[in-house]
């Protein structure tokens, strides 16, 4: 039994003096690097260290894209009008790339963060705006929730849509997440998830909260860092990839 | 009688909904845009419709980077660590760079902002935290005051250090500006303001408040954009440059 | 023919360098001042000169709380947590007592800005944090839009819900504002909106798009600030009122 | 043997998201509590929970008041207007003034912190501007070091100066503090930290680096929140003082 997978986690998320999740720890087990890029958290020492030691260590950065929020954390919904919020993703990947060019690499992808995250599964207007920015910047791969609006307009404009899972939550039998408000929206074993990130890599598939099987072609999994834990799950989940052949590698191949 | 001349200004220092200066009309008189990034002024709409105008008519984007101080419009000295300092300069540059980068130029050169300006002048540290967030991002040409700590650290570092004058401002007999609480400090009359920008261009010398006639390699006029009367003066800085034979062009080619 | 009649107006919608508005020409015409108070726009020196000018004046100083959003101006929705916008309000109106006290004078009400006070209009559960915060503060009287849930949330938590119109806004049968992208939206006429605030002022009735004539309770008009000619048409407006022997003069009577 | 002490900390100096130190545990501890006002740290609902703790175990609420600088935690000197420092301390503390009234409870004091507090020791001009922002708000006392012209202004304007010792931090034979660069700065064992906290409360004197006693009048003992083993080293204090009778109290008595 063989297979292939990435592994992602949202990094740099402090902002001065205040620290949020262990980017060390995480930058031994991830493959790519999410990196706030200032709108949501991330000053630019953190996004310039964090860089580094992703250059170092084979770990690919990508742009962790928010709204300009850091009193929210970038998790509550603003109405920017699409024009502008495409400007804030270009102007974001922008001070991300040089940070990562200053590393020696160079941002690999786009993922928006928080409520950008969520919105952009269902409005069209920020996808597309989200989508407008990136392609102002180059055409780099957007990562995101399998179904959404954003990777739908990401294809359509040329950019290559890459589908991520989670192993630590439920999903509906339609493919989408158990909302946190709802029972089994979480799930805290670390073997249940670390078994669900196998089958994911292995077979593609995760079993809904009501045991349907859904195929889902994720080609990388969303570890998350900033909760009790986290690390231990995140290092458990790699450990046991290994384990199982699995090659954890970026979807994202820089020459 | 001939001469070479580049002029900037500072432009795109609105934020929001609120506006300073008259871009588009100082576009059509510079030859080098000194745009704002975001940290004392400048959003990112802002920035990138600076850039395409600039792009557009052929005048260089310049990277006018500054303390992250949006209250008080980078106007005042803060005591920065240099690392940080350097780091927030390169993510500044990065972000104008992406602006750049989407309407077909780049950023040709860096030119600090209000107070670090001003500070770069004498504070060894923070002038070469500068130079070290230039260099991060790549070769660029420095602009500055002769004589300054700044262009001597860019001088070091293997940076173009280029010279700046204001026509607008009394210089003293050693070749600093005068300062602006001193009589003598800022000079009104348009004749006599182009008059000075002429033979800059023309001879290479201002004549500083006692008469004492100053030998300056500038290869850069400021004008100023923000100051009442500011765009109608340097129209008249342009238009008596051509009519003296004097070739206004960027100090920056790009190829 | 007499009548009673408040004027109010967004002030110190600066922020540091950047100016909004001639808040000294509309303190000369209105008689209660909407400060703003940090979020949206508003500097604590610009908020301490308004209501030491206000207090001289005799004109009343009302808090204009709004959403965290200097770069939006707080004209975009954002999805704030009630309890958070509830604290933010009661952050608001204190900086700005302050303000207000150091005058000898004190704030005499609140009405939110923007989308904030667009999105009162029917959100129920901000406008419900807004009277919380403002409840918290005290008992002081809420400035709203007839018919909305603001000043119905205000009236049910014991506050005094003022309510307010528009001269210059083209209105529905049913009362409510035309919206801004159709046509009648915004009455461009100096002498229609003057006598338009004189009828609101004698007989309490404003003329919808179609005819209709709408009775309105409106103790206060608002008189926009930052548009073109904005200032000659307040004070035509207080000049016609004077002259129909109207009685112009704060809602709020401070003893 | 007996004395009379109170113990102050900082407190709620999270942002949105993030956290520092732990205020719940430091409010069992400390008698007086500088609540962070939202420049340097401290976002409204942070604030309004810290002030409801506080009036329910007595704890006094003092407005740790900052420069505006969120980025740099307030730690960095920033060359303020005097005039615009004293309105953004007005702000602060009349932001916090309406969090700690919500609650039943007052601003009892202020503090200045970070590199405002340690500016303020000699810097004449923002010295005297805090003091003009509090006189502005009320006659609060100002918690300060010993000797600094921090205290000399408040006690020229009529302020109360109140002093305040470190019991972890080393002193020079002339009372001031070690700087931090410099061996002795920083004591690390918690019995002798508890002794010199014991001394000081019963004796009024702390012992210099060289062994000098020094008689110090201050009424307050600051303790550290944010550093590894402060709350055990802040329990360690207080548990010590009761045992040896010293009554320990706010410096502040709300009547």
């Amino acid at each position: 039994m063989s297979g292939l997978l990435d592994l992602n986690s949202d990094l740099a998320e402090g902002f001065g003096i205040w620290r949020l999740g262990d980017d060390d720890a995480l930058l031994e087990v991830v493959t790519s690097a999410n990196v706030a890029c200032g709108f949501h958290a991330g000053d630019a020492s953190t996004m310039r260290r964090v860089c580094a030691v992703a250059a170092e260590r084979g770990v690919v950065v990508g742009a962790q894209v928010s709204y300009r929020d850091l009193a929210g954390f970038g998790r509550r919904f603003i109405d920017v009008e699409p024009g502008q919020l495409a400007d804030e993703v270009l102007y974001q990947i922008g001070a991300l790339e040089a940070c990562a060019r200053a590393s020696g690499t160079r941002v690999g992808y786009v993922k928006p963060h928080g409520a950008l995250y969520n919105t952009a599964v269902r409005h069209t207007a920020q996808a597309g705006a989200i989508v407008a920015g990136v392609r102002a910047f180059g055409a780099l791969p957007v990562l995101g929730l399998p179904g959404s609006e954003l990777l739908a307009a990401a294809e359509r404009a040329g950019l290559e849509p890459v589908l991520e899972a989670f192993a630590d939550r439920g999903y509906t039998p339609e493919g989408t997440l158990v909302p946190r408000s709802e029972p089994g929206a979480v799930l805290g074993s670390t073997a249940e998830v670390v078994e669900r990130a196998v089958r994911l890599a292995t077979e593609g598939e995760i079993v809904a909260v009501d045991g349907t099987v859904l195929k889902v072609g994720a080609r990388s999994l969303c570890l998350h860092g900033d909760t009790p834990g986290a690390v231990e799950m995140a290092r458990a989940v790699r450990a046991e990839l290994g384990a199982r052949d699995v090659t954890v590698r970026p979807f994202v191949q820089h020459n």
